[in-house]
């Protein structure tokens, strides 16, 4: 929430009838994201959102817009975006919602604007949707890092138009969306240039901007639109996404919220106020899965992998958005381990089909947005689970895990038992590029593959640990302490310590450019978004705009 | 310096005859460093040195000790870090120097004990001077870190003796020398059980630590010298450092401070607080190096690479800690580019020889603490430079460099040239693992292989240019003021922002142990160290010994 302001719930579900920023078009296999940012529609009064820059309003309409073309749209095989204005491409993250905002808003913000941005890339390389971006006017700070996240930059040859990212300079802030790493470990600018332009308010036009590798290629303004059809026509024609098929239909999420209970149809969320915990429960599926291929498109947005996704995903979001205090994130799961194991065999066996493939990569999606998420994560393993492969994925995330040895006392169901599916071996990677099972045994890379001989079969809590899938198997006498105990714990400790902590131990091994921003480049903008220089009363950020100046403390820390 | 404090210089120089806090001694091919911390030996006033718990001084005395052990030991093969006290092994940093210091002072702090650990490792790894650790006492904090360092960490089984990463719910910030880090990434302990091990002030005793991988092995408190004794014997009959050979003597290193000026034998530094600048002239060498293997080791601490090394590594750890308002260092060379490329030859021919290799390794370190200094760094190419080799590296190690193209009217002397030589191929890698070379073409890999073919030759401005080894090259005409400007700029700038610009662009590619400990560890700690809940008048960190209990805010950013 802003500082001072009442607190108001952002719901991160919209749809196209609805944006009021965007605007999207389809000629044959290319579509087109055009930013027209409506000055008057920000999220929050207190800023007009000039010049094409934006706030998490029209962030949300990106991020619908990028899950529409994937899902609804099978025959787009390119997408360019550009500006449906006529002076200006983006100015960024509008300045004024920025210094308004409270620290925590700022973070959360730069947190999801990163996520898209990865989807993007992520469209790009899995979904065989090429993003291309047509820069046709200045394109600065978050404009222009919108346009990183794209395959191929074009940009107009006009005199006016510019790549910048004014931020150092400017705001005494770091781009916020992963530009500085994607300038050296994407595009590999060279560092001492990378240095020189991320200082330079006016940025860079011009074949220099394609020598210093900041775009693939400019263009004269006249012949601007004429080329980006033909990049996007020539990677259309390389896409396999299938141009005869029918998309299916995001239809409008369910979602009921009554106090603190959050309810959609595969999950339902407690949320203790006074604990600080959110109890979710995630349900396994009702019945087996469409017996076919065609019965699976047929189904839809209800199909269970997916209505899963599409849930937990705005779950997590609204939680993090609307529920700063809520620091433990308590996951349960219920039904049927082997109803869930037959949708994953589901997921496996119609890899190839473009529809199952974006469900797998939706999935993918929002593990990772769990793993990056700023909340300890807890799983509880008792009778009447069902972690197996898709759904035990919500354990091996977890920061922790507390799995049942054997039942309460007078419970008559099961004792809890766990189950690897091959979905647990692949298709859901971390901002690591690892799986989960990989990042948990560092120390014996072979580990994760013996672990396939156990696929498909019953792990009890004493497998489950000898096997190294969970943290603790108390039994019934020292269950609901340990539990108790481990949660209250947790609750007590500095909520910062305790970010800084799980983002350390979250993500051993290798790095990516998706890690190394998440965990690197957020890091230093957390700490600038803290400092008085950045944010104090004569910060830059604070008199941007006024016509003060700022003052800096010139101390190096 | 610490707050509201008169400012205290630091002097990283010292001796075993001035020690404190250490007790060195010697046992054939081992060498026992004991911390034996004096209570009332603080750096500063305001504190007791209780339990083994240590300031800044104490790692100064540390970090000589190790250097010390490199140079003048050459038949050193193992060395045993234990307690000197008989109740405790070590309580970590102390709390209330933590407490009473500036923000500043506590990341610098940080980052130089980071440096020791790191070096401790690196003797380990590339001296053949193995580190192990005997736990004799409770293990906590930094202590266990300290622990960490070492290759074989043995701890007594005696129902006191832990280890503890207690920073977390004690003070309500990270254990501040990469212990997460080195737990996930060099242990690959399990990440829950890091998590958990993390969150337990009382930390981790016995067969579990071993389980847990926290230590090698436990051992009862009567055998513990004993098999300490033995392990550090199977080390030391490892090491291919020669047992028969002299080392040299590190002597007292010379260096003059008259009001901005600081003078060395190979570097005259001037520091100009107006403008926020410290301007650095290393000199060449005066001569050709000693003829003979043998001469270099007559020549000992004199032998210029050497002197260099110590002489560079004094004055980047005096400005870090004593000018922290002195934003950019501008780094300029005189003398010959023969002389120095005579002496990278030199370096080269004799890399078997364990000094020479000590002399290689130290530079090394010297210009990766450079780069992971939090100050701007430029580099000027003038005519009279002697930019070959060894002192190229200032140039690739600075976010940006100018070269003069030709020569300033009236000026006699030739064009300004730089030179590669084969110690810009590998010998002095970057925290990331790569050459400043490799880093520099991160787009082409090849390239920097490619440049071996220019090795010896001289590159003017021109050349140099194409070559990609610097960022401009003004000719006469714009020189001065291109200069000027890009100087003024900078300092201009908020200095938090462009710590944070230059920390994610100076390491594209790989990242190690090393650059996650700087990078992202310590981009988190950082951030903490500026929170409220860490720091704030109810903060844990500034509650911690006063009875009083500390208050959070509760919302997770």
């Amino acid at each position: 929430m802003a500082d001072g302001g009442a607190p108001m719930a952002v719901d991160f579900r919209t749809e196209p009838a609805k944006y009021k920023h965007w605007k999207v078009s389809f000629d044959g296999p290319i579509a087109t994201l055009a930013m027209d940012v409506r000055e008057d529609g920000g999220l929050r009064p207190g800023y007009d959102l000039k010049l094409n820059s934006y706030d998490l309003g029209v962030d949300i309409e990106l991020y619908d817009a990028i899950q529409r073309l994937r899902f609804e749209h099978p025959e787009i095989g390119a997408v360019v975006l550009t500006s449906g204005k006529e002076r200006v491409f983006c100015a960024g993250a509008n300045i004024r919602m920025l210094n308004q905002s409270s620290h925590g808003w700022k973070v959360n913000f730069c947190k999801f604007t990163n996520e898209t941005r990865n989807a993007i890339e992520e469209a790009t390389a899995e979904s065989r949707q090429s993003y291309l971006c047509a820069v046709n006017g200045p394109c600065a700070g978050g404009g222009y890092e919108l346009a990183l996240a794209t395959d191929w930059i074009i940009m107009a040859d006009d005199g006016s138009t510019t790549v910048a990212l004014p931020e150092v300079p400017l705001l005494a802030v770091l781009p916020g969306t992963g530009g500085l790493t994607r300038l050296v470990d994407k595009r590999k600018v060279r560092r001492d240039r990378a240095d020189f332009f991320s200082t330079l308010e006016e940025g860079i036009k011009g074949q220099r901007a394609v020598e210093w590798r900041l775009v693939d290629e400019v263009v004269p303004r006249s012949g601007l639109e004429e080329t980006v059809k033909r990049r996007a026509a020539e990677r259309a024609a390389r896409t396999d996404r299938p141009a005869g098929a029918t998309g299916i239909s995001l239809t409008p999420l369910r979602r009921a919220i009554d106090g603190g209970r959050i309810t959609y149809g595969t999950i339902a969320c407690a949320v203790d106020r006074g604990r600080g915990v959110a109890e979710i429960t995630v349900k396994g599926p009702g019945g087996p899965p469409p017996a076919t291929l065609e019965a699976i498109h047929a189904t839809g947005a209800a199909f269970w992998p997916l209505a899963l996704a599409r849930e937990l995903d705005d779950l997590i979001l609204h939680l993090r958005a609307n529920e700063e205090e809520i620091g433990i994130w308590v996951f349960r799961t219920e039904g049927s381990a082997d109803l869930v194991e037959v949708h994953d065999r589901a997921l496996q066996e119609h890899a190839a089909d473009w529809l199952v493939r974006e469900i797998r990569l939706y999935l993918k999606r929002t593990f990772k947005r769990l793993d990056v998420s700023s909340r300890s994560l807890f799983t509880l393993i008792e009778p009447g689970s069902c972690f197996a492969g898709t759904l035990l994925e919500l354990a091996l995330a977890a920061d922790r895990s507390y799995m049942l040895d054997g039942v309460l006392e007078g419970d008559t169901r099961k004792p809890a038992a766990v189950r690897l599916t091959g979905m647990n071996f692949g298709p859901y990677p971390m901002v690591n590029g690892l799986t989960r099972l990989a990042s948990r045994f560092l120390d014996e890379p072979a580990r994760a593959d013996d672990l396939k001989r156990r696929i498909a079969l019953d792990l009890d809590a004493p497998a489950a640990a000898a096997a190294g899938l969970v943290t603790f198997t108390p039994d019934d006498i020292d269950w609901a302490d340990e539990v108790r105990v481990g949660i209250e714990a947790r609750a007590a400790f500095s909520p910062d310590a305790l970010t800084g902590m799980e983002a350390s131990l979250r993500f051993g091994g290798p790095e990516t450019l998706e890690s190394k921003i998440f965990s690197r480049l957020s890091a230093w903008q957390n700490w600038i978004f803290q400092r008085p220089n950045a944010v104090g009363d004569k910060g830059a950020l604070r008199v941007y705009g006024t016509g003060q100046r700022s003052e800096f403390d010139r101390r190096r820390v």
